[in-house]
């Protein structure tokens, strides 16, 4: 496997998005059609502009490999290796203008990711995780990335979307963990889990996860030490519920909790 | 009045406390105090050090004016104008990493606040409303701020910082007005108020806030042609309970919720 050539190719699907969505961001004419008639799923000109410009490359430099997207679906490929793309991970904050959206990009085999980026176009952060990497480029420079390790629940930060998390029982769940950690925030999007690789809170739960947005942070979290897993502390790169963790205290803690309310 | 060299010292303030606070953003090294032995309300070492750096810079070149500080208080003035610093907004999304602090700064007369600015140094974006302008410059460089305009309250986007809001009559009145909206969005801290003036949502609904917490936001949203009043429809530069809006229809549907719980 040509590990420098797969990363080349995930940054330079980054920058197509970028470029695609950047232009598209907080601007009047911005469209939300809603293509989840009972919930609030808006899909922006730029999440479909994004996934096609990152086609297009995988197209031409990746053509073995199988795709998953969300905008798009999936694509067969012979590899054993497969792409999976998330655009805009948090088109609610996109469609407000917070700038806690982000492209998603990961790099799977049979077993799981196996590489990832987690990219915030407007910030100019992107946080990569897997290859023997786990680093940030920003604002400030580059950065280690390496999450802050075992700690009590007590002392924990924790964050999620969106108080209500998913279903009444998971969003019970959720409650009953907030209400033993130190801080709970709400409404980072996949920048949270961004936040959790780089050392800065302990916890991220969320619930009715797809594959896409969960890949790329479990490739990003497990390669700066953390650990990700589902409810019942199993792989979590299906989707669903999943539970990313800075340290094992935390996570066993947390987990603890979430069970009782399987 | 001198308009410019009051902008200009603001905007020297603004530029002194990113450069105080960014050495301390995301770093392992940062200790939060606890000044308040019952909630949670951590002051940084960047939080005093950028409210020193501010207050050095006016005593050389404002040393007439009044100030109010966050973190050093009151200080008096004989020239009628005081300014309003809050060096950083949002101090537990700070610590959790999360890019939606910001650096406030205001200047008022007897009146309330008329000119404002609301930095977010790690994005470099600033957002400036008074004396005629309502603009930001930031990643994608310079742009006016315009609100939304008037639009019903069940087409409107809502933001607040935690969903408790204050106490717990304060938090169910921001219930009732939440189940009315298309969506709400937690976690934004001040750089809510940004996004409603730079166009992107309708509402921000806080309580419990200080003169210093709302006093630049006022100044940048009035300027963007948006509404800042108490949740009685009164002046809301003395802090306490705020709501802002983008337009007149969800500032009075909005509130006409808010009194029911008064």
């Amino acid at each position: 496997m040509d590990i420098q050539a797969i990363s080349e190719t995930a940054h330079a699907l980054a920058n197509a998005a970028r470029a695609a969505i950047l232009p598209h961001f907080r601007t009047d004419g911005l469209k939300a059609e809603n293509k989840d008639s009972v919930g609030f799923d808006p899909v922006t000109v730029a999440d479909r502009a994004a996934e096609r410009a990152m086609r297009d490359i995988l197209a031409v430099h990746r053509p073995d490999d199988a795709i998953l997207g969300e905008e798009f679906g999936a694509k067969h490929g012979n590899s054993g290796l497969k792409w999976v793309l998330d655009p805009i991970d948090g088109t609610r904050a996109f469609v407000s203008g917070a700038p806690t959206w982000g492209v998603l990009i990961a790099v799977a085999d049979s077993s799981g990711p196996i590489y990832g980026l987690i990219d915030q176009p407007y910030i100019g952060e992107r946080f990569e995780g897997g290859f023997g990497r786990a680093q940030m480029r920003g604002p400030l420079g580059e950065r280690p990335l390496a999450v802050r390790g075992s700690r009590a629940l007590a002392a924990s930060t924790l964050m999620t979307t969106f108080p209500e998390v998913g279903t009444a029982q998971e969003g019970a769940a959720f409650a009953a963990v907030a209400k033993t950690v130190q801080l709970t925030r709400y409404g980072m999007d996949c920048y949270a889990y961004a936040m959790l690789a780089a050392g800065q809170i302990d916890l991220v739960i969320e619930a009715g996860l797809n594959a896409y947005d969960i890949q790329a942070p479990i490739a990003v979290i497990e390669a700066a030490g953390g650990i990700v897993t589902d409810w019942q502390g199993g792989p979590a790169h299906e989707g669903g519920r999943a539970i990313a963790a800075a340290g094992a205290e935390q996570h066993a803690a947390a987990l603890a909790i979430l069970r009782a309310f399987a």
